[in-house]
Parts: C-alpha cells; sequence; structure tokens
C-alpha cells in the first residue's frame, strides 16, 4: 500500500499517528537546519518537515529534489507552531521518518500555478502538465459533478440514459460530417453524428417515453474560439409532451444544477421572450438580460435633416449609457474603431452626449438640431448625463452590430456581477431562414423541428413566416440549451423536405427509416439539447469552453500534443479502398 | 398535456377519478357489446373499456383501430370484476369517454410480443419496432440502471469521470483502427480509439488520482457474434496503487451492482488463480468455475500400449461426467461430430464408460486392458457410473478443445443454473506471447502492461517466460474485465517497446508524449476495463450482447435499418481530399 491518506485530509485530530503519503513537489524551502516541502495531490497539500538535528542524511536527501518529483514518505503528524488558516491541512506538518523518491521530474517548461507562466500553446503540447494547475483540476471537477448530478436528476424523472450509436451514416448537411472508411464495406463510409437526433426521436417511437444521454458529437467545421471539432451534448427527448412540458422539466434541471453546484435558487419560472422580441429589444437570439440598455429603433426621429447615412439606412438603432456623457474623444474614438473592426463591421459610430444643463453634443449635430436629438434622448429614455450611442444600416445587420456593442459596453461598465445568472426562455423562432447568397432556404433548427399549427397553412406559400415550436435557453447571453416539438407525420416531414428543397429520392434516402417509422405509431414527441462543454464553462464562470475538455484541440482541429491528425502508411489506406490527393 | 397518469400505475386506489392515459394498442378485444383494449407504454398495461350500451359511435370507432395505434384517452377509473393479479395495473380498468387517435399505425411486420415472430434480420431492419418489446426494454433499462449505478459507486470513491477525445491518433496496431480525414489538415486522418489507454494514463501523471468513464471504443475487425465494431467500456484507472489495490477496488464495484441489480451478496473475496493454473485446471483463462469436470493430464499413464494417436500427441487431456457411463452409441457420436466440428477442430473423441460393475468400456479397449483404464479413472476421480472423454494432441490446443467440450456438456448436463454467478480474478498471465505464424511477439493485454519485478531479469532473453502485473475478472466463463499495473517509467517502457519489435523512431513516433510524459513526475497506476455490453448481457442472463444495445451492428458491421456504411458523393471526397479505389 502506497499511502494510509490523501494530502487534503490530516489535521489537529491526527496527531501522533503514523502516517504513509504520496504526490508531488509542489514547493520545498530550506530554514536554518530544517526544509520544509509542500507535498501535493488532487485533493490537497500537506506540508513535510525534514530536521537536520534528528537525520541529517534524510534531509539532505530531501534537499537535492526539485519540482514536480513523486516521492512517497513516512512520517508522524505533528501539530505546526505557525498554522496555515488557508490550508485545510494548515494545522499539521508530517515530520519524516522516511522517504522513497518513486519518479524524479524534469523541471517543467512551466510552473505548475494557478497562473502559470506557460503560454497556451506550450500548455498544450504538455497538457499532462497543464492539467496539473489547480483551476484546470476544478473545472474538470465541476463538469464531473454536473455530468453525475444531470444523471441522478434525469433518472429520478424516469428518464433512461441510451446510448446511440457512433458509426452512423452521412446526413445532407453532410459537408460537416466526419466520415469514417469502413474496411469491410469497401469504398461505403460511416459518418460521426452531429446529433444523436433521429435515433433519439426513434427510441420516441419506440416507447422509450424518456431518453437522455451525455454524448460526444462531431462537426468538421471551421473552428471559432468557442468550437471544437468534437464536443459533449445532454441530449433528451420526451414523448407525449408539448412545448410547455419539455420547458419545465428541463428548467427542473438547470435550476437543481445551480442549487447543488452554486447554491443558487431561482425562484420564479425563467422568463420566456419571443423570437422577435428578443431580435428586437436587444438584437439577439440570445440575450444578455443581467442589465438593460435595451436596443432603440429611431429611423423615424432621424428623416428630414439631410443626414445621408442615416437617410439611405433601412435601420436607426440608438443604444442609452448611463452617467457616460463625460466620454472622452479617445474613448469614443476607440468605441468607434471597435465597431469598425471586421468582427464587427460597421461603417462607423454616432455618439449623442445628454449634458448635465439639458443640451445636447453629438457627432451629427450639424444636421440634427437640439430638438432632434431630444426626441432621441427621450425614444431611449436617455437622461442628462447620459450617453447615446447610435448605429445605423441594413436592419439586421445593424441589430447585431448593436448587440456585439451593448455586451461589450455590458463588460466594460461592469453592469453585472460574477455568479449573476440570469436565464431566458426564446421562443417561436421562425422555422426556415433564407440564406442571403444562394436565396434557398434552411431549418432554423433542423428539419424535423415542427411548425406552430396556426401557422402551418402559410407552409407552402410564405414558409419564411411560419413559426417553429422551437426552443432555446440562453444564461447570461449564452445559449445553453435549444429544442422543438418534433414532427411526428411522414406527409408533413416530406412536406418540409420538399420545402428545403430536398427530392423527394433525396429524402427517402437519407430519412427513409425515419420517414418509415412514422408509420408504426408514432406519439407526438420533443426534446432539447445542452451544449454540456458550454453549460459547464457557464457555471465555472469562464468564457472558453478548452478549459473545460481534459485534451481540446487547436483551432486547426489538431491535438498538439499527440500531434493528430496525422499521415496514415499506405497499407493502412490500401486496406481501407481509399487514396489521398494532393 | 397529453396525459395525467403512464399505463403502469393505477390501481384500486384510483378508482372514480377522472383520467387522461396515452399509448399503444397493444391488444383489442370485443365481448358482446364490450371493446376491451389493452393500452400499453413502457411503464406498463392498462385496460380500456368501450361499451355498446354507453356510446355505440365511441365503441365503433375503438373497434376500427389496430394494433401499435397511438391513442390519448380521457375516462374514469373503474374497479374491474374479473381482476388480473399478474398486471399491475389488474385491479382496474378505465371507462372511456373521449377517444383520440393520435396516429395510426400500418401493420408491424412482426408482432410486438416477448416472443416476437419475427426473424433477426427483420427485426433489425425495423429495430424501432423490435425495440418496442418488453424483453428489449427490460434489457436496456437494466443498462440504464448499471450504467447509473456504476457512476454513483465510483464517484463516492472520489473517481471522476473525465472524457477523453475520441478522435485521436492511428497506433501501431493500426490495421484495426477505424480512421478519420480530416478537411481542415488534407491527407491526415485521426484515428477513434480502441481504448482511452494512453490518455487515462497521462490522466495520473497529470494527477487526477482516480479516473473513470463510461465510453464507446472502436474496432474494425472482422466481427463474431459477441463483438460489435463500436463497443462500451467502463474504464478506469488509478494512481499509487499495487495490483491488490484495484482487484479490491473494483471486486467492490461488481459487488455493488450484483447487489443492488439482482440483490445477490458475495461474501467473500473473489477467488485468484493464476494464468497458469487456469489454463491447466480448465484449459482457459477466463474459467467458469460454476462446475467442476476439470482437466486431467493422463499421457503418462497411456504409454507403452502402442496406441499410435496417443503416443505422437504431445498430450493427453480427460474429463469426466459424473453418471453418464450410460450413454447411448448416438450421444457419444453426437458429441464426437461436435468436437470435429472445424470451430473445435479435434480429431476424434475417446470414452471410457466406468461401468457399475467396476468394469471399464472403452472406444480404445483393444489397445488399453482394464488396468490402463482403472488408472486413468483414478487420475480423473472417475467412480463407477461415470463416463471419461478424452483428447489428444498438441496440449494448448487441446486444452481449448477440452475448454470448449467441457462448456457444451457444463450447459448441457445443467451443471449450472440461472443467476449463479461465480467470479474469479485470473492473474499472473504472460506480458508476451509469440505469434505462431510469423514467431513476432505481441503484448498479451498491451504494451503497456508492467513485468513483474521478479520476472524483469528475463525481459532480455526470455520474454516469453515473464509475468505481468495483470488480471482479468471472468463471472461464468465470460471475460468482463480486464486491467493490469502500468508501466511508468521511459526506460523500461522503451525496453517493452523494443521487445515487441518496435524500432526506437516507431516508439517515438506513435507514443512519444507518453514516454515524455513519463520524464516529468509519473506516478506508478494501474487500471482496469469491463466490457459494458457483456457486463450487462452477463447480468441479464444472455449470451449476446447485441441484445443489449439500442442501435446495433450485424456481422458485416451493417446498420441495416439507417442502411450505413454508404458511399458518400464525390464533392464530400474532394473537400476531404480523398479518393476511393476499387
Amino acid at each position: 500500500m502506497y499511502r494510509t491518506h490523501n494530502n487534503g485530509i490530516l489535521n489537529i485530530s491526527n496527531v501522533s499517528q503514523k502516517v504513509k503519503l504520496c504526490g508531488w513537489i509542489q514547493k520545498s524551502r530550506d530554514l536554518g537546519g530544517m526544509t520544509f516541502i509542500d507535498l501535493r495531490d488532487r485533493y490537497g497539500i500537506t506540508q513535510l518537515v525534514f530536521n537536520e538535528q534528528i537525520d541529517l542524511e534524510l534531509c539532505n536527501k530531501a534537499r537535492n529534489m526539485g519540482r514536480e518529483w513523486v516521492i512517497s514518505i513516512e512520517g508522524e503528524v505533528k501539530e505546526r507552531s505557525n498554522k496555515n488558516p488557508n490550508l485545510k491541512t494548515g494545522e499539521i506538518e508530517i515530520e519524516v521518518s522516511y522517504l522513497h523518491i518513486l519518479k524524479a521530474s524534469k523541471t517543467p517548461p512551466f510552473t505548475i500555478e494557478d497562473e502559470s507562466d506557460g503560454g497556451e500553446e506550450l500548455r498544450m503540447k504538455y497538457r499532462f502538465l497543464d492539467l496539473r494547475r489547480n483551476p484546470v483540476q476544478e473545472n474538470l471537477k465541476l463538469r464531473h459533478r454536473i455530468g453525475l448530478e444531470t444523471r441522478k436528476y434525469l433518472d429520478q424523472l424516469s428518464f433512461m440514459e441510451i446510448e446511440t450509436p457512433y458509426l452512423i451514416k452521412s446526413t445532407p448537411e453532410g459537408a460537416r460530417d466526419f466520415v469514417v472508411p469502413s474496411r469491410m464495406n469497401p469504398t461505403e463510409f460511416y459518418a460521426l453524428p452531429q446529433s444523436p437526433q433521429t435515433f433519439k426521436q426513434l427510441l420516441m417511437v419506440s416507447g422509450y417515453d424518456r431518453y437522455f444521454q451525455i454524448v460526444k458529437c462531431f462537426r468538421d467545421e471551421d473552428l471559432r474560439a468557442d468550437r471544437q471539432p468534437e464536443f459533449t451534448q445532454i441530449d433528451c427527448e420526451m414523448a407525449f409532451v408539448e412545448q410547455e412540458d419539455v420547458i419545465q422539466t428541463f428548467e427542473g434541471l438547470i435550476k437543481h444544477l445551480f442549487k447543488t453546484e452554486k447554491n443558487i435558487s431561482f425562484n420564479n419560472s425563467f422568463p420566456k421572450i419571443s423570437y422577435s422580441e428578443a431580435m428586437h429589444r436587444f438584437g439577439s437570439d440570445k440575450p444578455d438580460i443581467r442589465f438593460g440598455m435595451e436596443l432603440n429603433y429611431i429611423k423615424p426621429l432621424t428623416n428630414g435633416a439631410g443626414f445621408k447615412v442615416f437617410d439611405d439606412a433601412e435601420e436607426v438603432i440608438a443604444i442609452a449609457l448611463k452617467n457616460c456623457a463625460d466620454y472622452s474623444r479617445k474613448k469614443l474614438d476607440a468605441l468607434t474603431n471597435w465597431v469598425k473592426r471586421p468582427q464587427i463591421g460597421a461603417k462607423g459610430l454616432i455618439y449623442v452626449k445628454c449634458n448635465e444643463d439639458g443640451s445636447f453634443k453629438s457627432s451629427v449635430d450639424k444636421f440634427y438640431s437640439q430638438e432632434y436629438l431630444r426626441k432621441w434622448a427621450n425614444e431611449c429614455n436617455a437622461e442628462d448625463g447620459d450617453l447615446i450611442l447610435v448605429l445605423s444600416g441594413n436592419k439586421s445587420t445593424t441589430q447585431k452590430q448593436m448587440n456585439e456593442l451593448r455586451l461589450k459596453l455590458g463588460k466594460d461598465l461592469n453592469l453585472f456581477k460574477e455568479n449573476d445568472y440570469k436565464p431566458i426562455w426564446v421562443v417561436d423562432f421562425p422555422l426556415v431562414e433564407k440564406d442571403e447568397e444562394s436565396g434557398a432556404l434552411h431549418a432554423m433548427h433542423h428539419p424535423f423541428t415542427s411548425p406552430k399549427k396556426e401557422d402551418a397553412h402559410l407552409l407552402n406559400d410564405s414558409p419564411e413566416k411560419v413559426r417553429a415550436n422551437a426552443y432555446d435557453l440562453a444564461i447570461n447571453g449564452v445559449e445553453v440549451g435549444g429544442g422543438s416539438i418534433r414532427i411526428h407525420d411522414r406527409e408533413l416531414q416530406e412536406q418540409l423536405f420538399t420545402t428545403l428543397g430536398f427530392t423527394k429520392e433525396e429524402a427517402e434516402e437519407q430519412f427513409g427509416f425515419l420517414l418509415n417509422a412514422f408509420e408504426y405509431g408514432a406519439p407526438p414527441h420533443g426534446g432539447i439539447a445542452f451544449g454540456f462543454d458550454r453549460l459547464c464553462a457557464l457555471m465555472g464562470n469562464k468564457d472558453n469552453i478548452r478549459d473545460f475538455i481534459a485534451f481540446p484541440k487547436n483551432n486547426s482541429g489538431r491535438d498538439v500534443m499527440i500531434d493528430a491528425p496525422a499521415k496514415i502508411d499506405d497499407n493502412q489506406l490500401k486496406e481501407l479502398s481509399i487514396d489521398t490527393i494532393g
């Protein structure tokens, strides 16, 4: 047996016990004849002490060890003279009588501290060392707990975790599928699932009633900071439900997770907002409602002044910043540059300062009189001392830009606190959206989403006007989950496939099994999927999901530690009946 | 809201309540003016009654519905006159006042009954209907519960579930890897993991101390009845442990699962047997110890009689069947034909009947006197009335054949009962084994298994004699799990790679990250992995793991329901920089 205790557990009640401990050397200090070592493991840190007076040889051995060496020791628990109240084991130390070096260590290329001196690339290459750092371990512990609590909670509600296959069939959105050549079926390919969508619907047809799975999904697309080629979903589906049943069930899950993990209680139901209202008020379908600063549409209040930029714009949108009329030229220029970056893409930024004396100062006051500016201020509910910022252009583009600006300002102005969580359901999404380049219609969520009954008559002639039984949960501006009531009728599903541009043959080839299943007694059903990586990051108060994944990939989809992907040899390619091009 | 209750819950205490129910029509019966319908969901069956006297129109509507239609009803709970004690809801029925057909159904191609009339292929094509059958639902419920209990148990012991990546790097045993072309990294491939082995070892180097994961693994090999290209493992690893620590921890898990799921208690520790003893006594490294009939080595007792078959054989092995001396010619011929099938491959089967009068009758009694046969009987502890069966030839081949024969006889002779579980740890496996064709050495478990300290000196000159710190858990002849204490030292790992025929460059290219990690303070560590599909099948008293997988693949690795794998189009191939050959 290597150890009697871990390094996070010994306290004053253990004094005078003989113990065996193992771990890594976090830190070593020599103090006049005494050597102190902080011994670390996942559970904590215990101080070891070596006394030259008692055993010179042992003390010398201890002095020669470096950080991250792995050792095992035996010794006696002693009460410390200098107690450390910040440490669980801070009342005691171990007077070491036996020391065994289990493994020496090279000096790590960066420090194993909460704030490491290693850059991201170096830490990713040595991820096995980066993973030793306390904040990363805390993230993964959080992830473990959220996963387990999710499972316990859903089990209590009679949900069954059922594993769906990873080797499936490529779908029409196939360009984003990872594919897998089959050795046993030459020239044929499996695809890795982008989600278990069709399988969970089949499980509803099969009568499983309540299904969930915490499951890896795969998408081969160009990666942004918060995307990974493989990611994890809490995937759920229920039969014989309407939208409100799903929403209430999973609002319960989210409340349970916040209660158990963060001791945060939400006493009321999460608010609901329609997609169109969310876009109108916040310019976003995942609004951050921790602060106001809502969007105001002032185009009608700008007419007739001869300012071409506004006159040509489809929409003019303004937000008011409380008590910011004293913004300097420099600050305003910085904001202007920020919105003009290609990621935001605004042409410029107009400001109106609502001075304390009731007058207005604006970058466009050669076009707009005080009268005009007062109307804008009234529309924005801006008061003396506030600052108004205005963007203009195409409506939806301007909404998106204003959303970005609003989120940035909310952060810059500290309009919300850590651990302030404001969930909101966004409902009544459009069923389809038009691709602006090709003019083709795409499913807003996915092609299995059902249209609202009252809009079904529009499906043929005005599909873009049809609202779906779809809902997203946003928390603090992060889309945490989304789902819908599904189609469970062959004819309606075929009609939607047609609307989305599938030929009858394509629909049959890709989804024949599902259409077929609908003919054998398909119950009404619906569900939801949560982005597990993102939920963990949100609850861990971090922006980057990579911090919550043990072995993440970089922006090129590479694992730089194991150096994957990599070439494979010609025999293997031949065996798989494929060849590489280029 | 579609329903107030599910179909497994209403009882006498609910009488006279108004309820709403949903489900599938399991069965419909017309009895003189009354129509009875069994309404089914995952939770049970509730009887509906329609009375012609009360509502003729409703009754006629009910009569016209077929099996597997999905309906919703409203009605009043009534006490039954004819109670059904076999049904949870057997005391009541629902007098229906409102009936809504949610979805009609085509007539299913096979019956949705415990014993379906559908063949395997048809049921797999319509797996969504097969999954409605009660035995399949019970299997998946069992799987759900075992998964959840495993997680709860390991969490209690401070194990953390940590997800390891699915898109990794192809390994030297690469012929069995599924590979995944990377669009973003043209001509390069990921591989799907055959197990998370190296990642869980890295997590130990990273200080996670106790890791587990219930995780999909992938192997592209020719499939046998109990193999699937994707399968699920309970994958575990611990730091600062010796073999006995791992064995005790996971013996605890198995005991917990049997207790919670089947109310079976194992009061003692599971027995342990060395690999060599297991092979000697049972001819198998996963012995079924529910019954005796052990192997006896009688070659020395056959010499000098001029029977060429035995004289030329390396080994002659006998087993004794209690009270089977009365086996007929026909039975013995059938057994002989059974062992001569190519799957077993024996040349023939010799018998010796130990007659009740103390004499012997044997198929080789023209070579062997009663004296000889008595010695064999003594060696086998055979008594009057027993039957001895003998196979001969190459030792290891004959052991394997005798193992198969023994298992078959154990089953045929009913030597064990359902729900009789006899676990046994098999330890001291050889570190490597020789490929009989190529003469190359392979790792018996995998190349990360550590040799026993006391055998380490043999590693260079007699690697086949080296025993490993490896252990398997067998239950009733099924290998449920296996693991080892790993190498955590760069030099030893490199030495073993050399023994296994890796060049230094190959070892570095494939496993450089792990060798590298070992230099930064790697703790001693070890672990185990359980075959989750197989564990579920074992606990569910079934042989076939497919019965415990929601959407299994067939022997060609195909999902016949969704028709995968399949061709993908040329654009997609081009996008991935690959081409198909042939």
